[in-house]
């Protein structure tokens, strides 16, 4: 059984966000933490649906909980809300703290098979896998029947990649500007060149794709019209004007796939990559997550 | 004339947050920054109301503007913001960074006569006088005849003191967990200790006195009836019980001038002295000002 310890608690909306660490199996024994946000609604009887909130590159699982202006409209919902970390804290991976586009802060949300990552660079299986277990075993008031994601940038990749993974697991997912096709961006292809051993010689190696938003929704075999995916982008984010975002590229996908109302892009007039952004459409994101939640 | 320097500037909520700069005669020369949020709506022709947030010790410019969770509301309603920095940067007074309820991000929003800290430490002008000239210099859309004024902690008691001795200039003021009876309290008492020549041998000090709330509250010769003043406090705010704050006291002055129904304190049941408390209430306490800028 692994020990969930509580490292602080505010009160905060409707309820409570609790910030927990544990030893992280999947991060190879490192300690991760993360922020629960439980509205007081919630009971053994009566459990929240639950929202995940996946940060950006450089920040943590305090960023999107205090500056993120989701927790009003949640608590008014009755969702939770998850909250994890970015990466593993502490691997001593050689380099790992040299880029801000790798190592610590950057997980980019997969499982790492490259050998010097491997051990400890897992955040898809600490989100899908682990922080589910962990806080089923320690009996929060969650209702893991009722699911979604959202995320920024980094995150919002995360978002995308583990609910189009992840059909059965998420109600929907949404992002703000998220990198969409990571394996043809530069932060993806970077991340990807040292996290995942490409066996294939194929262009992009065929072990992107399976991180790529893009091409897991042209490739998704999810029956027409059950996903639900929304994403906002600022027309002046800097990064957006880089192509690190390529929101036309799952446009795109969602096109080819036969079905473009299941993808809503909002190109948003002005806006840019920061949590000003955020904050202004964080109300209309958990709304929309709670359709979905609570039907 | 001043020149106000355009730093940065992010499309939030209605409108857009800018960060200004400029050399400030009140803090000596030294430059001091400020955000400031424009709504959309706010023109030459249709000037924007104006909320000032004062932020607590150890924070800057950025902090409310980031954690409060004011922009929404403050841009639907249509109401500008003013965040400045919560002391001068750079005095090189000895010791300024030793203590952080001293010097650098402890300003206390008065004007020092202690031969140490009068050249510079002059936030009291910087806000009543300076900010808005400068802001008014440079023509921006902000009308001058509906102010009104809130912070936190520190910039509570700073929020409120300001207002109690300008009754003229602000038309509501409120704050967050303020200190309100700062020349009997910790903080207030270390920092008047250094920041001002006490002439009077009274204890304590009548100079004191001209920067406490509670006392201004007390003496105030504004027409019964006149005042609106709206204190939240967190009943777990470790403050609180540590007797920094004292909205007891703010209470009792109100009793004392006649008219308790002009001060609202609302003691919020488990909740802390952080901006997780602030951001559950900014929305309330932005409303609450609308009503008396949109009178």
């Amino acid at each position: 059984m692994v020990e969930l310890k509580k490292e602080s608690s505010n009160r905060v909306s409707t309820g409570t966000l609790t910030k927990y660490s544990f030893a992280s199996g999947s991060l190879g024994g490192l300690t991760t933490q993360l922020n629960v946000f439980l509205p007081s609604t919630a009971s053994s009887s009566s459990p929240a649906p639950i929202l995940f909130y996946l940060a950006g590159l450089t920040c943590n699982e305090d960023t999107g909980a205090q500056k993120g202006g989701f927790l009003n409209t949640a608590g008014k919902e009755g969702i939770a809300m998850i909250f994890p970390d970015t990466s593993p804290r502490g691997a001593g991976v050689e380099g790992e703290d040299d880029d801000w586009q790798l190592g610590t802060g950057a997980g980019f949300y997969l499982n790492a098979t490259a050998d010097k990552w491997k051990k400890h660079y897992n955040m898809y299986d600490l989100i899908i896998k682990e922080i589910p277990a962990v806080l089923k075993e320690a009996g929060l008031a969650l209702d893991w029947s009722k699911v979604s994601i959202m995320g920024h940038s980094m995150g919002g990749h995360g978002a995308l990649s583990l609910y189009l993974k992840n059909t059965g697991i998420f109600k929907s997912a949404s992002a703000f500007a998220p990198a969409c096709n990571p394996s043809r961006t530069p932060w993806g292809t970077n991340a990807f060149t040292h996290y995942l051993e490409a066996r294939t010689r194929s262009s992009p190696p065929s072990e992107w794709l399976e991180y790529d938003s893009t091409h897991l929704l042209a490739a998704s075999t999810a029956p027409k019209g059950s996903l639900h995916l929304l994403v906002d982008v600022g027309t002046e984010d800097k990064f957006y004007k880089e192509k690190q975002l390529e929101p036309e590229s799952l446009k795109q996908a969602a096109k080819e796939r036969g079905s473009d109302e299941e993808l809503e892009v909002r190109m948003q007039d002005g806006f840019d990559h920061s949590y000003y952004f955020i904050s202004t459409f964080a109300p209309e994101h958990v709304e929309y997550h709670a359709k979905y939640l609570k039907a």
